[in-house]
């Protein structure tokens, strides 16, 4: 299975950019609303939306969910901070762990690949910590709040979108992804 | 619909006793684990395990679904609020209000009936606020959390299971389900 084969079933037009960016490919976007279970396993979520979009279109997919672990809050919100952040925007997501002398957080991508019963999987992990208040203006979602510990002391959107993405917990899923296609095709 | 013939579907047996203490009445017990969609609305999130339900058993069922909207953080975590529970605990729900000025809050529940294409369906809320830390050692779930506003101060945990049965979200949206179940059937 080529990468460049599979529709990118996403109703996100950043995650679609991006991905773009780091695979330095076109990749036709599909946007479709995929139902997603509740739970706080990302590879989980993204195996199940991997499958609702391959019934949906009946060709090769790819699909991503993204998470964010904060180690206070036992792993919380995980997938589940898309919500966090529609309900309650990143100064909020900041504010939330001023009760805590833990910061750390953990940034999390899944992206899986399915063509009928088939499906490929890469995960991508980068640790960090979620910033006192949202600094930075690039990248989108909760960039302004996650600074990975290997940025040193800046946040997602403070960095350039190439040193970003370089490194970022997406372009991790995505080239683990890209490997097992490859192995595995 | 008579209530005492509905199924009610829940894997909490807390839930299952509360809502026969609130409606006086014996309750079958399904235990089945329903695919919740994502989602801040608790309503929406209710019925689509209703239809759920009704789909797996394929007889009259009654299904709830709870939700906590803390202000400050826009409504979240809302119906997810078992997620942050289950990661984070009470202690932890508590202390990320630390660093807002407003701790108020809602309880919501959500309860509907379906009996194919037939639905219907009672919502219960109460005001409150999020206590500064766990207190009491009644209820379940976040209750040692959560002081309804006309509780005096005390959290539903520390409130006499009768008279948090009295006035719970949960009460209010059995009794109303009752209303709407006697007026059209």
């Amino acid at each position: 299975m080529v990468l460049a084969c599979l529709a990118f079933v996403t109703s996100s037009a950043h995650k679609h950019r991006e991905a773009m960016e780091i695979l330095a490919l076109p990749l036709e976007r599909v946007a479709l609303d995929l139902p997603e279970p509740q739970g706080l396993d990302v590879v989980a979520v993204a195996r199940e939306k991997a499958r609702s979009a391959y019934r949906a279109l009946g060709r090769p997919v790819l699909v991503e969910d993204t998470s964010l672990e904060i180690a206070a809050l036992g792993g919380f919100p995980g997938p589940l901070v898309r919500w966090l952040l529609e309900a309650a925007g990143p100064p909020a997501i900041a504010r939330m762990l001023d009760g805590f002398d833990d910061r750390s957080a953990r940034a999390l991508c899944a992206a899986v690949a399915r063509d009928g019963d088939r499906e490929w999987l890469g995960v991508g992990r980068v640790e960090g910590s979620i910033a006192r208040e949202p600094r930075g203006r690039g990248g989108f979602g909760w960039d302004v709040v996650f600074a990975p510990e290997w940025g040193g002391g800046s946040t997602y959107a403070e960095l350039a979108p190439a040193v970003k993405n370089a490194r970022s917990h997406r372009r991790l899923a995505l080239e683990a992804l890209k490997r097992q296609l490859t192995a595995n095709s």
